[in-house]
């Protein structure tokens, strides 16, 4: 430890947002170079090493093959699939000398397809699965949280291709259980849920979510089990619609000034889900689009960013709102020059208040499918309370921390980029292929948010940096640093990993990093200890110490430490 | 191999400019995503790996640690140096949406000081050594010869931390003796030879160069072996000027036409080193500086570049003739209106013929520190036959690939970046530093260039995908195939590393594909072996085969991998 790069801080800096984040910092692990782009210092290095090698072991039993793709991908290859222009908002680029574009690759979907075109031509060779660990750039308006959310992280991506969509299921089903397997050998209580599919394209996607309080993802959970998805894709069981329209005529209402729902609610004295709430987006060519929900609903972005094919809403300025003939704060769906989209909350036997697209005035009693017609589809929050879809029980809301997704996009890219193989009939055959991805430094520091105490970290055994800490009391002490030299050598003959407090500090000092750095057992080699040949053992994550004598200690540890390691292989 | 994702390629594709480029495209090691970005396929990976892996080894044995810093790196920190301007012509640049410009990395310099301010507070944490492996971006407007020059690979950069210069020539030589030890184990002849800083700052640097036609550097080396140096390094022993003026005073001649030094050569039937060739370029503000060489050398761009700061030399144009008062083809360094440079090789006791800065003349018998001052340096290319700067034997010229880099900067880095330590004398002193590269990619092939025959790859046993290759023949024989099947099983169970061709493939492919993909022991387990109760093994590496009983074979093989795996942990 004298000789450690990376030293341990006895406050946090004032950013860290997290008890994680707290902690990676306090604790050497990692280090920002800017907002959002870490450095793995020596110690958290080899968590992160260690997270990457379970990883690597449960990708490789289910026979995925590992492999490298560059960083760096060129526009064109994007371009294919319309992907160059979608992710913009959320991506760096740069361009060579020679006014060449490239991606800091966001994901390889489109490159693994490249290579499976030209190292497989025929069904003898599928189904195939390749992965890899590498660096993938995402401009985050916001990186938080440490490690949490970064511009820059490396992910373990794997892809399979398969000859149709059965084979796909297998190999869905091969990934779901290695990423059980894997994050379970994390020492991380990751749940599946149902997930958006994002800029992945595909209809079938799953999330692996450790819930927690640092969470930015919400996941909508039925307490039976039968049902978690993330709100960005998560749907509820609706009232059955009446079928029948109000009896009353549409009518203007005067509603000076009156331009929020909760204006209207305390003005007309009527609950929020009496109203149309109506928002004004732009579609894929800048063309103004209209969102409606009930008055009591939030729209998910996602939902709707989806339907829009981007991944960025883009609100309407003053210019849209003209051109569809409306006016900001009084926009309603009857009459609307501009493609209308209605959430699924919306009953289309109800009359409700809307705007009437003019100044200072709603409509009343405006019933969907007399009033107005419109694309009906899933754009709102589901909310605490809403009943499950599958049950109807009352759904709970819980905060999660996504560390896996996979998606089964079947032949979203093999379509675009006419990716085939020579099938078993002689015809040529799209690809059907999935994706899955892991977050490394993600999973690391959601071990971290995890698996602590008010004193700091304590490691799952797995992937703790090191196995064994010693720490010798007082290192000046030549019987200690004896006694202490010798019992880290013998370890280290026996293949155990040591870190070795030898700094010249207090016991104060060295026992505080101890729990603050949270290697899972730790021996103190102390003046007092070796006065009852005794050395002293404490395990992290137990408030109990023990002596153990001198003589027999070194055998007592490889044995602790063999039937830990055996632990966490299964 | 039925199932292995990169198939073999019975022809190089047009392109691959060298055996070890043909080799690699055909073996399936990696492939090309655009121009110098490269793919790492399977088989390819498992080599990467083993390079990094003992890189790896050789940096720890010496006390370095490893972590790990990002790809993406702020501006603000390359411009404390200055080399963001610097670098501008070589790297990749990006902007995130708040228009924050980042370097996809070059190297690491800038950012481990930063680290080290941070991490290192007092000359008690004093030396320290730090490595990581990451991807580089490197815009070469020639990538060439597949991963010789490429525009991403991974380095190993390391970097050291001293007190003083005395601790940087330690660590300097302990990096420069696991270089030695890493090369042999890569089964690379690297040699160490003195290298220009180039963009690194400093002036003691060193490079590994192997020796092959292949290569782009050009090294100069005595033959008594007392020197070997880059020629954007070397020097040569000078003959002594004899101190005395020509008597002739400089007088004008007419030259009509005649622009280059080969026309004045015939012109004037005087040799090439009777003229001064003079060049114009430009200084960091963009203003012309004039370079005068004698006319029988050659520039050394590295040796300019150096001298201005630059990575890139920009040569001057019309506008930058006229504002030194000169023209081009006939410009000369007596009475130019620009600084001049000059090369050791022009004899300042000797009469030159030189532009006259007019058209279409030339002045004679101009000398140097009577006719014209300059700055006087070292700019010019050394040749074979230039006598040993330190023994006088003539030179030799031999093309090689350079496979790491050490640079010994001192403190160039920390007074730009004030990087200081509290020292004993509690005065705060500068870091004194030095970095340490190895290009994983480069090593790769250039492991093929020099270890190959005309069937293909010869790997050395250190670095090979696989120990053993076991080809069975013909698979849908139910004996081979039973045979084959039981042996794989055997071996791996004994932890060897085994290829397995497993398809329905003829001999002749079967045993081209074992050449070309180079593992060092094959066994071939065929109908006819099996009817001898035999299977064949065979080293690639050599031209005999041999029969061994069957049933001996797994005991055989273990015994064959196990001293060879000890030969190459040496």
């Amino acid at each position: 430890m004298s000789r450690m790069f990376g030293r341990t801080l006895r406050e946090a800096p004032s950013e860290a947002q997290t008890p994680g984040h707290q902690l990676m910092l306090r604790a050497a692990i990692a280090r920002p170079l800017a907002a959002g782009l870490y450095t793995w210092l020596p110690l958290g290095f080899r968590v992160m090493k260690k997270v990457e090698q379970i990883i690597r072991e449960e990708q490789d039993r289910i026979g995925a093959q590992e492999m490298e793709m560059p960083v760096l991908t060129p526009a064109e290859v994007w371009k294919m699939t319309g992907r160059w222009d979608m992710l913009e908002p959320i991506t760096f680029r740069t361009k060579d000398h020679n006014g060449r574009e490239f991606m800091v690759s966001y994901t390889h979907e489109e490159f693994v397809h490249l290579h499976a075109m030209s190292e497989i031509l025929s069904y003898r060779q599928l189904p195939a699965m390749v992965y890899h660990f590498q660096s993938k750039g995402r401009d985050e308006v916001r990186p938080r949280a440490g490690l949490l959310r970064v511009r820059e992280f490396v992910m373990k991506d794997a892809y399979s291709f398969d000859l149709d969509q059965a084979g796909l299921e297998k190999s869905y089903a091969a990934q779901h259980g290695a990423y059980v397997r894997t994050f379970q050998r994390l020492g991380l209580d990751a749940i599946s849920v149902e997930s958006d599919t994002g800029a992945m394209g595909g209809d079938i996607a799953h999330e692996f979510q450790v819930l927690t309080e640092v969470g930015d993802d919400h996941i909508a959970i039925c307490p039976t089990g039968d049902y978690r998805a993330n709100l960005e894709r998560a749907t509820h069981r609706l009232a059955a619609a009446d079928g029948t329209f109000p009896t009353a005529e549409r009518t203007e209402i005067a509603t000076p000034g009156t331009t929020s729902i909760e204006a209207l609610e305390a003005s007309l004295g009527l609950p929020a889900s009496a109203f149309l709430k109506t928002l004004l987006v732009k579609d894929a060519r800048g063309q103004p689009v209209a969102v409606v929900l009930p008055g009591d609903r939030t729209l998910n972005e996602a939902k709707l960013r989806k339907r829009l094919g981007f991944v960025e809403i883009r609100f309407a300025g003053d210019a849209d709102f003209a051109a569809a003939g409306s006016v900001p704060g009084f926009i309603g769906p009857v009459g609307l020059g501009a493609p209308v989209l209605v959430d699924t909350c919306v009953v289309s036997g109800r009359g409700y208040v809307a705007g009437a697209n003019k100044k200072d005035a709603h409509l009343k009693d405006v019933a969907l499918g007399r009033d107005f017609t419109a694309e009906v589809l899933d754009l709102h929050d589901v909310v605490e309370g809403d009943p499950c879809p599958k049950c109807g029980s009352p759904l709970q809301i819980k905060r999660g921390v996504e560390v896996g997704n996979i998606f089964a996009y079947g032949t979203y890219y093999a379509e675009k980029m006419n990716a085939t193989y020579l099938a078993e009939d002689g015809t040529r055959k799209l690809f059907v292929g999935g994706s899955y991805g892991i977050g490394v430094g993600r999973s690391v520091q959601t071990i971290i948010e995890t698996s602590h105490d008010d004193r700091g970290i304590i490691w799952p055994f797995a992937v703790a940096p090191y196995e064994v800490h010693v720490v010798a009391l007082p290192m000046n002490d030549e019987t200690v640093r004896a006694a202490a030299e010798g019992l880290v050598g013998t370890l280290e003959e026996k293949d155990i990993q040591v870190l070795f407090d030898d700094r010249d500090e207090s016991a104060g000092v060295k026992f505080a990093d101890a729990d603050l750095i949270g290697i899972p057992f730790r021996v103190t080699v102390s003046k007092r200890s070796l006065g009852s040949k005794s050395v002293e053992l404490k395990a992290r994550a137990s408030a109990d110490a023990e002596l153990v004598p001198h003589d027999v200690a070194a055998d007592r540890l490889v044995d602790i430490v063999r039937r830990a390691r055996e632990a966490a292989a299964r």
